[in-house]
This record gives C-alpha cells, sequence and structure tokens, in this order.
C-alpha cells in the first residue's frame, strides 16, 4: 500500500474555528482550466472621477453630497441591509419557522480620497488611518445599547460583488452575532474553557514552530495561510498578544498591524500582476458588554482567483451541498505568497 | 413604534436543517445595480458538438472514447477530486491541525446525448432515465464497504463553474460524510430524537397549510421556496413519502420527480428567458449501513440569479465573514416562480 504524501493524496483537514471540515485535492492542481474566465478590467483610472459617488465632493446616489474628505470618510449605507428603526413585533414562533426582526446600522467607510488606489498601493500611514477608523468605529458603533455586534469588512473587485472602485469597505453593525461569529465564538470559548488558553494563541505559537505556513511576521502580527485554509489564498492576519478586539489595540500595533496589511495585499496583486479581488474582514468580540476572554482579534483575507487573473475557484455544488474543497494545498500557497516581492509591480 | 412587517423590515429567519441564521432586508430589494454584469451566453447550440468530450462518439481529454450512448452515459472523472486507492497513513493528529487520508470516487453523468439541451428541455420520460441512473450509482457506489457516502449534483451554466455545456451532472463518492450533509444529519436526528418524527415530514405538512412557499405539488413531490432559503429564488424538492434515500424510491414517485424536476427548471428557464444556471443536489440517507430514519429524502436547487439573466446575487464579505442575506423574502419568491409558465419559453 502507498504512504501518504500530502502533495499527492486527497486528505480532509479540520477547521477548529468553525468545526468543520474541509477536502484538499492537491493532485487536481494540475488539471486543464476549460470554464469561465472572469472578465478584470485593469484599465488606468483618475485620481478624481466625477460620476464616482463616493469621491470627495460628489453627490451620493441616494441624495446627500460627500464632503471634500482628506484622509478617510465614513458615512450611512445609502441602500442599508439593516435599519436602525425599532419595530414592535408579536411574530408567533413556531419550531420551523423562526424569525425575528433585526436591527443595525450599516455604514460604508472610504479608505482614500483618492479614486485609482487600492489598500495595496497606499502608504502604511494611510493604511493606519483606515485601522484607526475601524477603531473609532467599533467604539461608536458598540456603545450603542441595542448593537451587540459590528462587523468590519471590505468586499474588493467587481468579481467580489463590489460595484464601485474607489478604494472602500464597509460596516454593517446589529444586534444579534452572526451565524459564523456566534459559531467561532463557541468554538473559541469551548478551547478556552478546556485549556485556559487562547485558541488562536495556541495556534499561533504552533505555526510560528512549524514555519510552513508563514508568510510574513513582525513584532505584532503574524500573516500566515491557515492550515484549514479553503479559498486558494486565504490567509489570516493574527495578532500575538490576546487581546479580544480593536478596542485594545495599542498606537505600536496599528502600525504593525498596517504593514501587515500592505505586505499581504501586496503580495496579492503581484501573485497574478493584477488588482487582486478578496473579501476580507476582521473577526472580533461582540460588542453585548460581556468580557469574551476567548475572543483573539484576527482578520481573514478570502480572495477567488485560483490560477490567474480570469480563473476563479467556483464553491459550488459540491461545496454548497456537501463540503469545502481545494486543490493546491495550505502549504503551496503559502510558499507561493511567501516568495513573493513586497514592492508593488507597479512600481 | 411601527409595527413589524415581513416585506418592509429586515429580520432573521432560522435555518433547522443546518442550525443557522440568515438575514432577510426585504426593503433593500428595490436598490440600484451597479456591479458586475454576468456575460450568458445563448447562442444556437449543435445537437452534436466534435470539440464536445462528452458528446456519443468522441474522445475525452484523458484518454478514453465516449460509446455512441443513446440515454445516459457514466464513467468516472478524469480529474477526480477523489482517489481510489487506500493509504496508509500514520499521520500525528494534533488538536489544532487535524488531518485524515480521504478516499473516493468521482464520476461524471451525461444527462443526454444531446449537446444542446438542459434538464429543462429534456422530456419527463428522459428524466425520468436520469432518476434511475442516479438510484442504480447511489445502490452501486454505496455498497462499496469504504464509500459511506454518495453526493449526487448538478453545476449549470458557466457561472457555476460548469466548463462544458452539454447536460450532465457529477457524483463525489466517499469515505466520510462531508461537512454540510453531518451538519443536516444531526439537527435531523436531534428532531427525530425529540419528537420521534422526520422533520421534514412535519415541515412540508405546516407548508401545505400555510400555501405561502409552494410553487408545485404532485401526488409525491412537493416543490417549494423553504422558509430559510437563502439564494434569491433557492427552492427545494421533498418527498411527500417519509424514505431516507433514493433506493427506497418506488418507480411511479420517480415519474412524480421528474415531473417536479421538469416543472423547476422549466421556470427557472422562464423567469429571466434564459438558460438558468444553478446547483442542486440531493440530500439523503449515507450509505455507511445503518438505518437512519431521520433522513427525509429532498434535493436543494442553489441559483445564483438575482435580477436579470447577467446580475447575481454575491455571496461575499458579509456573507463569508457573518451570514447569508438575501433581499427579497422567500414569501415573494414562490409568488414570482409560482405564477411562472410550466411551458418552456423557447416551445
Ligand atoms: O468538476 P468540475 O466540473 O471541473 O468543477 C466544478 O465543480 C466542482 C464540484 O462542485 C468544483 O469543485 C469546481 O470548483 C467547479 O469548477
Ligand atoms: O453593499 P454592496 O457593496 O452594494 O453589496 C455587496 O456587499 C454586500 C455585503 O457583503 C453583499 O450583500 C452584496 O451581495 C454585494 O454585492
Amino acid at each position: 500500500m502507498e504512504q501518504f504524501v500530502l502533495t499527492d493524496h486527497p486528505h480532509r483537514r479540520y477547521n477548529p474555528l468553525l468545526d468543520e471540515w474541509i477536502l484538499v485535492s492537491p493532485q487536481r492542481a494540475k488539471r486543464p482550466w476549460q470554464g469561465q474566465n472572469e472578465a478584470i478590467s485593469d484599465e488606468k483610472k483618475p485620481e478624481y472621477d466625477e460620476t464616482c459617488y463616493l469621491c470627495p465632493g460628489n453627490d451620493r446616489i441616494n441624495g446627500g453630497t460627500n464632503p471634500k474628505y482628506e484622509n478617510c470618510y465614513v458615512f450611512d449605507n445609502d441602500f442599508p441591509a439593516l435599519l436602525k428603526d425599532e419595530v414592535a413585533s408579536d411574530l408567533a414562533q413556531e419550531d420551523l419557522f423562526k424569525i425575528n426582526p433585526e436591527r443595525g446600522i450599516n455604514r460604508v467607510i472610504c479608505f482614500s480620497p483618492k479614486h485609482n488606489v487600492t489598500l495595496a498601493e497606499m502608504e502604511v500611514s494611510e493604511i493606519e488611518n483606515v485601522i484607526k477608523v475601524w477603531k473609532e468605529q467599533y467604539l461608536e458603533l458598540g456603545a450603542i445599547p441595542y448593537i451587540n455586534h459590528v462587523q468590519i469588512f471590505e468586499n474588493k473587485g467587481s468579481v467580489m460583488g463590489c460595484s464601485n472602485p474607489h478604494p472602500h469597505g464597509q460596516i454593517w453593525a446589529q444586534s444579534s452575532l452572526p451565524t459564523q461569529v456566534k459559531r467561532t465564538q463557541d468554538n473559541l470559548l469551548k478551547y478556552f474553557q478546556k485549556t485556559g488558553k487562547s485558541l488562536l494563541k495556541d495556534y499561533l505559537e504552533s505555526e510560528l514552530q512549524k514555519k510552513e505556513r508563514i508568510i510574513a511576521e513582525n513584532e505584532h502580527f503574524v500573516l500566515l495561510v491557515p492550515f484549514w485554509a479553503t479559498w486558494p489564498y486565504e490567509t489570516m492576519i493574527i495578532s500575538k498578544r490576546h487581546f479580544s478586539s480593536i478596542a485594545e489595540i495599542t498606537q505600536e500595533e496599528i502600525k504593525s498591524y498596517a504593514e501587515m496589511i500592505q505586505i499581504i495585499t501586496v503580495k496579492y496583486d503581484n501573485l497574478f500582476k493584477t488588482s487582486f479581488p478578496y473579501s476580507a474582514g476582521i473577526h472580533q468580540a461582540p460588542t453585548d458588554g460581556l468580557a469574551h476572554v476567548e475572543w483573539h482579534f484576527h482578520m481573514h483575507f478570502y480572495p477567488p482567483l485560483l490560477r490567474s487573473a480570469t480563473v476563479k475557484k467556483f464553491m459550488v455544488g459540491y461545496e454548497l451541498l456537501a463540503e469545502a474543497q481545494r486543490d493546491l494545498t495550505a502549504e503551496q500557497s503559502a510558499e507561493i505568497l511567501r516568495n513573493l516581492s513586497t514592492q508593488h509591480y507597479k512600481h
């Protein structure tokens, strides 16, 4: 019988954050691609676009005019998925038809007044400004009594459903703990109750010893491909210090964190010499007023591209019905990302 | 305070199959679309395409020639995600680095020798043939000692990662229970242990009384938009009789099931007058040799289109990190689908 080889044989890996398995098929990395190609536009954009509803001084779609902002600019989403008003409800709660009103606030954060940059092309100091705004927003929104969770994220690229290339992220703050966050919290808490330690701190220490999936490291943060990554070039930024939310991040850590964001976004752009699409976001303690020592600040990057600027991984039939699946191993992706330059290919 | 209105106010609904919540934002259904448009090709295709590796008599990519088949044709996937061989492994099992070899079989099923049809354009009798092949395959693969789960599914359309328009589906059979199936099974079992009844049978009975989300019904099957649907036009076909897998389906039920598949696929095509993309698949009892009375045969359709043939729903940032989100309510989608003709728009 043949001996198991990590880069040759199908296997499953366990994701302890979500308590689920994923399927890895390294032998399939070489199959020819015959599917759909994404249209990626790499046209040159102007620094200011008069038709862009996010540029400084312009009118927004749903009324209102942007100020002539110089760093970041935050405003309430013109088409919010959540509404602020409290509503009265006497919904019947049947076991198989559970339904509850949900209250919340959706905001948009412009990362820069420049229409034609992305985080990958911004200075570390400019990224620091974005992180400071994230912190302010987390504190401000989290202090509202009915807001129990603040989801900070960015959809980058039209392939990720982002409809405007002007660099921006979003915040969806709401009264309930969303499904994936609740699942993560349950698993972090179980680990903490069992061991008295942060799951991600233990994980980070092992990864720093193994050195197989680390892409970069600085004083306060580590950038790696998680052992259980599902997207081909999925990565995580994990804080070395065990703190539960961005509320606790120090001035020094903000700088280190900005450096890490710059490193990963530049490497991503360099990978296929394109403005690399992804969804990214922070997982951290909810703002329900409880202590949540089980939470350990981290950020996920979920990028869809698979083998070129135009060929993405489809999370479809088997993945939707059964289990997430990948071809390249996490170690192979980490090596590719590690070896890429931290100088943006355009410079 | 305003009173909660289902079609006006954000709310969350509970999915009892996956034990998770989804966010519904009906007020957002009217926002303008500015994002990426999908390229949908509706060019006329020939009945036989000499460059297609699935057409009868043609050579396949990785060697082998297709027979001149007349109904369905099943073969082992040329680029399988799973391999049949047993491998020896002495992988260390660390808590945060769990990994196991996985064994399995991947097959492709051509639904028809005709290159230019889809299930939506096939006769009921032809769809019956497909169902019979699903049943045979479930029995044949399920009987292999190391196969404990048989996932039958179809990816339709290039937007769903399907690389060949020739009508075909797939089977991924494997030794472990995949993540989503395991989760569903755990919840079905919990309900069965608590009530002594099939969750989906109880659910179906309530839905047949409420009549708010039913699209079609015949002697043996019901087609509906589940209360907790996440994709804009997500549907389910549920058997009226409580049986656990396709192994138990009767001749009569096969005909009714084929009728339901025809109805939903025709309605889908009629919705945006396009060959409607989706991933679909069967959830049923695993083939691990145990009884599994908790399982109740059903089929999911997860279609991505949102508001036209070219505008899809993006399950991205918030959805990946936090929770699935939809705009239209399940009841609104059900009404739209219910009112569509069962005559294909091309005929
Ligand atoms: O096997 P195919 O058709 O080449 O591949 C397609 O279906 C698979 C199963 O859902 C996915 O893993 C692939 O991402 C998708 O492109
Ligand atoms: O809010 P936007 O940018 O219009 O919309 C985008 O991000 C949202 C949050 O991830 C998603 O619900 C939408 O499907 C996506 O198109």
